[in-house]
């Protein structure tokens, strides 16, 4: 009953996935002609794939997976909610046991005073939430110039407009516009732009363009600063330790909100429950997803502080998902925190996994392909280099090296993105040190012949 | 197993839901005084609350579980593909069986040329996505000063800041704002709006004021309109007969794409499949979700022409969620189909529950409190009115006599909802004649009690 295992061969899977399902970020038609690799099971850290390979997700699904895969725990739970009460909507002065429950959880295990959540179905719903939710706030406390939210370069909170003007990501914002009402600064990304300085006066550097951009939009127009702990689909950029704590002194001593997303950062990819604590930093607003349920059921939030919540709660706040707190979601996303929690999986996090997967991952920097090494808690990247004396790109478009090596991963069974020429890992938080060794054994063999390749290319060339 | 009867006492419920969960479109001071109802279970078309009431959920949780609660089969759907495959992304040229075989499905049901589908979480990301679709579009056919998207005051495409301005809620967009790239024409709301103007040439002016509109903004400034076949959210607004095909005529007139948001009236809710077959229309894209997984299971998504698709798919759409095309929401709203259809449960409201729900809600017209009845096939509004001689809103704020009545109707355990103040029913589409039957007595109980109610609170009053 358990193995769904009679599917289509491979072939007409393709075919059919190539006539009727949009992939998202991608070239349709290049996908088509190449065919999509159809994953049909997985247990663990192993993805099997419609041709029996079994395949190292070392991304965890999409940075969700951080109990692993094949917790029939999860199913069990999902089964009698589903029995029980598949959907009831929490609109109209209505509730249901799993939301509440839910909500209560995470108030619990958020840091200090944010204990109230206001449920979606995902990341971008989530931050989405969190534009109206910040801009309300300010209309309520008779403040309504207090419109503009300031986020970063090079930044992710998701595919909605909305969460694409918010993020940083230019070729998003290409695609759909950017919109008025939102600011941006640099990026603390000191490998790639970090010129002369050391990282932590680059650090500071980059958090005071924070002050900076308050003082030139003023201060009485500024809603609130949004930053990832560690930019994720950026690339893995591990700030400077300077910048946080200088964040932190600006939005204290500003009168703006401070949004720390946690889409990937939260439920102990960093070895803490959220980058919010691994960092000491004292948000009025996270956001949740992803390790939320670990992926088994598609549920985010915003999770606000009783300040917050108390000024927002005396108008009605028109703004709601059918799903928010949809009861399976939220019976599926308590039973897998009940995991992290009860098999302590977030002190095998920052006791074993991650520093075991930080040793391993700084050996690959005496690679020759590769330039710097980053890593916090179970999400990490290198940079890949033509020339390891520089901090210097490639001669060619960004991602044409970092997508040849991806590829000699993904060849090589091993899930490895490329984000352009940095190569990034953010395995399920339950790896092994044997799981760490196999990634480290094929990572090995990907970056050998990704370099004989990019070679052979005539593309191990740095830019002028 | 499949009972999960033990929970709290409903006021530590109550306490727990106040101090965590924010709920949707709600003023949660107000609710956390009040208590908020806590449904604990449910089958075919009815709840239970933790009290043991039993409630007709006349609004189908949210207009989306179409096919009633308590189907097993889901659940069982649901358990084994969690435990086969609970998540992987289709990003990065991965795919799986679920989504594949949904689209497929999908694409089989949907009308024409839509075959492809470009998966969300629910109709919220599903509306933004087209957002961002529909000027990706025309970018890479050379047009790219086609940006604006037109849509309609009281239109609801759902809650993210995008979809907040593609639809016309003024109060949603009075929080967090109006985006610049969207325009709005007004609604086919003969009984509010018509006027001296019979039904029909009132149609007609409506839809031609698109036509001004795009005349307005010029048409190499337009890239889509979107409408609801018959509006929800804003109060199952019926258009008149005169009203779609004008429409069409227009959207095919001018080079703009049309985008019909089938959320609620997709999968059977007309008595077809899609409100597009029932008003004959050739969208480019629908929107679907609620009614695709009956509200199982977070899923929604855009369905887009052969056309549409072929253009979007030339170059990296950059956009995406991570529970896009999500293997258990898949899974889930596969199984849901084939019991929409092996049930022909499309047949069943067409030739019996609509039939005998439009005969029943068309006698409440008679009652001193009802002001018009309007229906199409499982969705249906009626105007409350101090005065039925004329179409004239009441004297009070719009809404303080419709919640009223639908404070009498919850306290009668029938889930009608008011919107403003016309209430509304969408029902699950398998309700039985005797299903209707207890409707149609709790409705007119509530009606009585709440015309009494209105009057007694001296409110019977029509404005000036």
């Amino acid at each position: 009953m358990n193995k769904i295992t009679n599917h289509l061969p491979t072939a007409e899977l393709q075919a059919l996935d190539a006539a009727h399902h949009m992939h998202p970020f991608t070239a349709n038609a290049f996908l088509a002609e190449k065919g999509a690799r159809v994953i049909t099971r997985a247990t663990g850290v192993t993805l099997t794939d419609s041709e029996g390979e079994q395949i190292l997700d070392a991304m965890a699904g999409l940075w969700c997976v951080n109990i692993g895969y094949g917790r029939d725990e999860l199913a069990d739970v999902a089964y009698r909610q589903m029995k029980e009460l598949p959907y009831y909507n929490t609109f109209f002065m209505s509730t249901h046991v799993p939301a509440i429950a839910l909500a209560d959880k995470v108030a619990e295990l958020a840091p200090g005073n944010l204990n109230h959540v206001f449920f979606a179905s995902g990341g971008s719903e989530a931050n989405d939430t969190n534009i109206r939710l910040v801009r309300t706030y300010w209309q309520n406390l008779g403040k309504p110039s207090k419109q503009i939210i300031i986020g970063r370069n090079n930044a992710y909170h998701g595919s909605t407009l909305g969460a694409t003007s918010l993020g940083g990501m230019k070729g998003m914002q290409a695609q759909g516009g950017l919109l008025p009402g939102f600011a941006h600064i640099g990026q603390p990304h000191w490998y790639l732009e970090g010129g002369d300085m050391s990282p932590e006066e680059f650090g500071l550097m980059r958090a005071r363009e924070l002050e900076a951009k308050i003082a030139e939009l003023g201060e009485e127009n500024v809603a609130a600063f949004i930053a990832e702990p560690v930019q994720g689909a950026g690339g893995v950029i591990v700030p400077p330790d300077s910048y946080w704590p200088e964040i932190q002194r600006i939005c204290d001593a500003h009168d703006i909100l401070l949004i720390v997303d946690e889409v990937i950062t939260g439920f102990g990819r960093t070895g803490e429950w959220f980058g919010t604590q691994y960092y000491g930093l004292r948000p009025d607003i996270i956001t949740i997803a992803k390790g939320l349920s670990s992926g088994y059921a598609p549920i985010g939030g915003s999770v606000v502080s009783d300040h917050v919540a108390e000024v927002l709660g005396r108008e009605e706040f028109a703004h709601g998902y059918t799903y928010s707190g949809h009861p399976v979601a939220a019976a599926v996303a308590l039973e897998n925190l009940r995991i992290l929690e009860d098999e302590k999986i977030v002190d095998h996090v920052k006791n074993e996994a991650a520093p075991y997967l930080a040793e391993k991952w700084h050996q690959l920097g005496d690679h020759p392909f590769v330039g710097e090494t980053k890593i916090v808690g179970m999400m990490a990247s290198l940079a890949l280099t033509a020339d390891k004396s520089v901090r210097k790109p490639f001669e060619s478009p960004a991602g044409t090296v970092g997508y040849m090596v991806r590829e000699k991963c993904f060849a090589n069974n091993l899930i490895m993105r490329h984000v352009g020429d940095r190569m990034i890992v953010a395995p399920p938080l339950v790896m092994t040190k044997a799981d760490i060794d196999l990634l480290f054994e094929r990572a090995v063999k990907s970056l050998d012949e990704g370099y004989a390749a990019v070679k052979e290319a005539g593309l191990l060339k740095t830019a002028g």
